[in-house]
């Protein structure tokens, strides 16, 4: 019998797959194509993930605004390498009825060009600086790559802040706050590990001078962006005509920024780092259901003091807040209700049977570590809290441990390939991420099977050696650079 | 001068565009005709009411997915008498990058076509029902008539619930409990006053069964629909082939109804029932700031004591769980600045000279009664609280007496044309709300510039004498309608 880990490692996508139609999180037979539904089990989550969100903006000084779907042909077509990047992809509206619409509109595939166009009416003087601002959306993209729920899909949620600030240093200062809020949330509150990179210059967003992007790692070994952050200086910002006077009455043009949590991405990505082959395992926090109970009836017995129990025990953890269900379905056996909750990702199992009411204790499951203990009733409401204390940051310390392993280094293409059959996110000495490595880049993707370069670390500063060099060109190595495949 | 009340009856209108741009509240000058962008100070309480609502849902046992925003036309066709209603509506994608699409497109003007799609997979057994859903969305429909934002628009925002039962009954209950939902939330939390109205037959859901509408009554004595459910029937379930197995195995089909609280004409009524001519009076718990501090500073005096005050106010305000903030500008008077608050609808000001350190005490304004009251230091913060608990009580309390002194009856067309000249919502004696009387409809709008049948009340029963006829045909009146002009 194979572990967990080694279940998920050799046989991710079957597992991914498996898991989003068992546990009910997506549904792709809705009649659009690259287009999924997503349910409860799902959009619960999701929603909570909304609200950590929506919480820590607030808490940054950003504001939420609420902008159209549409945007205009005329906007989209302002910045040349916008546009360029992103029109392939773009749906477009032109049709009302049964009448030819005056102009097309597209359905966003990101909002610069419709935020940038009000940034012209709103901004005025130095005093609306820095301007802060961001939305919840569904974003579209016509992607030709296969769906994959969470993943992939033509339609996706995310937030998208737009920020505009009076210097490069000052826009810099908010691309690293953004990197904070990603670690706030998506590692500490959901226990998702990653890496900030700088992006390859090859690789940045359509139209931003440098782009950040956090990369996790799924149990394939592939590398995934969760998060970006990107430095727009002023090129959004001309493109549009926002101005400022600043102190002296001067007009200036401001820098802008922008960040992109995918959400339903990271809720992906939350399943994938945490799930076992037993199923999902959701932190405690944005759990549907936190505990679930489960009786175990016997014939004969008296069932009816177990159900009491059970109501009671129900209505005591549900008014010190947590999300709790019974399940009373008597036509299943114990060990199928158990894999049934243990399979969605229920932190908390509590069973209870007959004899368990003579002496006054239950067995408590915790998914976290997958063990069972027997508790008291006295010290029950206490163990649980402790548990749902430490819940996540169980998740979290194994997610980091499975993230630390996946690190690598090599020297030579023949051990990046090496490491990379391995499922690595694999450091190596590189000539350089500005254009001129460029041609290096090609030459690596190519003897890698289409492995990417992530780019250089954020986190922390590390730089090769003088006598380090390239492993493709075999020039002097400017930056360690991080190699995989993608997701 | 006017009261605050005359000033808003006299020009609405006026006042409404006014405190739109004074308050920035929307912007029209987006460029796609019809739809306007919600700037912070709305979105903010606009976020607050979609969460209520979830919060409302969760308790409800209503399941939240995430459905597509786009419905193939082939869904959309299923349902004629729906088909039929919003086709002339529907915006189409057609095109994707410099392609053309295999098929045309809806942006969603309702999801029934979507959810009964997935309906037919999810629904299996009567274990299934009842099976309630529901979506937070933005909606799309051509709207010809004049933008008005957050009231008539071509981009909107809502949650819609769907919902399948066993019975007819059941799912009347379903419509029955949306009402209180709207009670709960509409009118208890936001204070805006309403009465859910049975459509007459041709006025209701296009592919409804019976619609039942919640109409509250703007200051311009125009009515004006916050909410609406709606008895489905077996029309969806039949056109998109859903059924169930019954416990004794028998193939049934089942009940539909939906529920559609439109959130951002939720927050055009919320401004318009509680506000007056100073501006903005928002309710004490969705308001974006609650209280407001403002230090006023002499040239001369210390005010670093005053400063330091104030920062310690608001350090305590916002541990005690308020949303504060300290207007420190310094080029403007107090008048204006304390205008600028109440235009914004803050629901309470501290004002603070240094005169007051030496009393210690403080100025109260609390925008609920437009009254300022001198409290000392010592019992400021029980003060603040006692007001928050009472705020939205008050402003629920003044708006429902506005809304009852516009009630009125007419038992003659004249008397009729006379109270809604005085912007009354009147109720007359009526031959039929079925289509029998829909002839008399058209007669009775022909005769009063357009005013609409809003229906006959669902929170009460009342049936007119046997011998009180309609006030059209002058046969006998089945029904008391109420009779309004539409916002």
């Amino acid at each position: 019998m194979v572990s967990d880990e080694e279940f998920k490692i050799t046989d991710f996508n079957e597992w991914f797959n498996d898991i989003t139609q068992r546990a009910e999180l997506a549904d792709l037979r809705y009649n659009v194509k690259g287009i999924v539904v997503y349910r409860p089990w799902s959009t619960f989550t999701i929603n909570k993930i909304f609200r950590l969100f929506e919480d820590t903006f607030d808490e940054t000084g950003h504001e939420q605004v609420i902008m159209p779907l549409l945007i205009p042909e005329e906007n989209f077509y302002k910045e040349a390498e916008h546009v360029e990047g992103f029109s392939p992809e773009v749906f477009w509206v032109t049709e009302h009825g049964s009448e030819k619409l005056e102009q097309r509109y597209a359905l966003r595939p990101t909002s610069e060009t419709a935020f940038y166009y009000m940034f012209s009416y709103w901004l005025e003087s130095y005093r609306d600086l820095p301007l802060k601002t961001y939305q919840r959306a569904n974003i579209f993209r016509y992607d030709t790559k296969q769906t994959r729920p969470f993943f992939r899909g033509r339609e996706f949620y995310w937030f998208e802040t737009h920020n505009l600030f009076e210097t490069h240093d000052d826009s810099f200062a908010q691309a690293i706050q953004d990197m904070h809020i990603t670690e706030d949330i998506v590692h500490l509150e959901l226990g998702i590990p990653f890496i900030f990179f700088k992006r390859p210059e090859w690789d940045k967003f359509a139209g931003a001078e440098d782009t950040f992007a956090a990369d996790t790692m799924l149990p394939d070994g592939k590398a995934c962006q969760v998060a970006t952050t990107h430095l727009l200086g002023q090129r959004f910002t001309k493109a549009f005509n926002v101005k400022y006077r600043d102190k002296d009455e001067e007009t200036k043009i401001p820098y802008g920024t922008c960040y992109g949590p995918g959400i339903t991405r990271i809720y992906g990505v939350l399943i994938s780092v945490h799930g076992d082959n037993r199923g999902l395992r959701l932190p405690f926090e944005v759990a549907p259901v936190q505990i679930i109970i489960v009786p175990l009836y016997f014939s004969g017995e008296d069932n009816e003091l177990l159900e009491k129990l059970c109501v009671d025990f129900a209505s005591d953890l549900d008014k010190l807040g947590f999300r709790v269900k019974i399940d009373d379905n008597r036509e299943k056996k114990p060990k199928e209700r158990f894999s049934f909750y243990e399979m969605k990702g229920v932190p908390l199992r509590i069973e209870i049977g007959p004899k368990d009411l003579e002496t006054s204790q239950v067995v408590l499951f915790r998914r976290d570590l997958n063990t069972k203990k027997t508790v008291s009733f006295t010290e029950l409401f206490e163990e649980i809290s402790k548990i749902a204390n430490e819940f996540t940051d169980n998740l979290r310390s194994q997610a980091d441990d499975s993230f630390e392993s996946r690190l690598s280094t090599a020297s030579t293409k023949e051990e990046l390939r090496k490491e990379l059959g391995k499922g690595k996110l694999v450091r190596i000495p590189f000539c350089s991420i500005d254009t001129d490595g460029k041609d290096c880049y090609a030459h690596l993707k190519a003897e890698t099977e289409g492995a990417e370069i992530r780019g250089t670390r954020m986190d922390i500063e590390e730089t090769p050696d003088a006598d380090e060099l390239c492993i493709i060109c075999g020039n002097k190595a400017r930056e360690y650079v991080y190699v995989a495949k993608s997701c």
